[in-house]
């Protein structure tokens, strides 16, 4: 039967998604589990692999098992064998042909700033903090000019094993809001695309993040894009800001 | 010159507020930056003890220091020589006669449970898990039996330093509302009083818990309160979850 799971996790103590040897990462902490209730190694597949230090709130995978049992059993069964830093908060049996990263249709990630002078001890794992005021009207213009579909060799990882660099940035949005819990300013910026290249967002984010500031003018974002010139990009925002939303299938 | 200053801490770490002998406590920290800053060692003074485990999103405290220093600065300097697990919010300078706890008028507590079958992994620090149902009116209910002036005996540590052990709750709610980020229910439990005793959230929350799950009897906590047994009283809730809110001057 192929399982459909729904996955939280907090990423601050795993070296990210993708299993290595001798490395806590979520999908080794997941494997182990499954082969154990599988009685065989089996495999796990992760709708795309996320950084270390990055967090999910809804990453997607499928498993195939050999074994009867029901989604509820099989949730507790995974939940009583991995660190509480990960949770499978839902279990589904779906069709054969479901694959979390080949079906995957959409994806989104939401990064958070809390921005002021102080980062509270409630957001010390889950967001970045930007002590410097930022120009929101500014950070909106440029994520403009972020949308459609670009080649986006400028905003991600100089390797890559991906066969194309385009993709299609459906939404950018960036928000701002009154956060009770850090009694602070919390910017949030949320991106949707059809798939991310590794460091897209992060990369996306650190240029917003220098518009904001004043410190980089949207002119030069819009030639980074068409020139596929890295050079001039902000810095790679950190990755305990960002947070795999979810998948769309 | 007497500052007044505003506190959050994630509770987790620490051994509590009160400061021990080779443990590490939220004053200790304080007090270890505070002396480093006034070259001398000062007393800081809390509005209360927190327990072991119990956080704070708005502690209030006082200290008098000799040197001459902003509030700005003054909150910068005890930012950078504390662990990033507490953070001063606010400093501000107050009369001499300030003393964050004798001249406490109220305090308010949160206590934050997730009512589902996983505690997602982005509130495993803050809220305490209860995967049974709870039903929400017989909790109210029995709320409104802890209103006003009670003898708390039934309802607070056995061993205890205070000499008296009467107290005013003025408000204590208990609501529900599903949480985005655990995508589940959340139930948040707020208390208000003139003071609390130590363990009385923890415990009229625990008992709060077992009349919700059907475990206990109303009738039994009027008579609880009134013959101040504490015998009969629903288990104190983990700390975890408890976050001190604010208080009110």
């Amino acid at each position: 039967m192929n399982f459909k799971l729904t996955i939280q996790y907090d990423g601050t103590d795993f070296h990210g998604w993708q299993i290595q040897e001798g490395l806590r990462t979520v999908q080794g902490e997941l494997t182990g589990a499954l082969s154990l209730i599988d009685d065989r190694e089996v495999a796990i597949h992760g709708s795309g692999r996320t950084d270390a230090g990055v967090h999910a709130q809804g990453q997607v995978a499928n498993v195939q098992l050999r074994r009867e049992i029901t989604p509820e059993k099989l949730r507790s069964a995974i939940n009583g064998n991995v660190g509480k830093d990960v949770r499978v908060l839902a279990a589904e049996v779906v069709a054969d042909e479901f694959h979390a990263r080949y079906s995957a249709l959409e994806k989104t990630y939401l990064y958070r700033i809390v921005n002021g002078a102080v980062l509270s001890p409630f957001w010390l794992r889950f967001a970045h903090q930007e002590a410097r005021p930022l120009n929101l009207e500014l950070m909106r213009d440029c994520a403009a000019a972020f949308l459609g579909e670009h080649d986006w060799t400028a905003f991600s990882a100089a390797q890559s094993d991906a066969e194309s660099r385009v993709r299609t940035i459906t939404s950018l949005a960036v928000t701002r809001h009154c956060d009770r819990l850090a009694a602070a300013e919390m910017i949030e910026i949320r991106a949707s695309a059809d798939g991310f290249l590794r460091y897209m967002v992060r990369s996306i984010v650190g240029t917003l993040l220098a518009i904001g500031r004043g410190d980089l003018d949207q002119a030069v974002v819009t030639r980074m894009i068409a020139m596929r010139d890295r050079t001039a990009a902000g810095p790679t925002a950190p990755a305990k800001g960002l947070t795999l939303l979810r998948v769309t299938y």
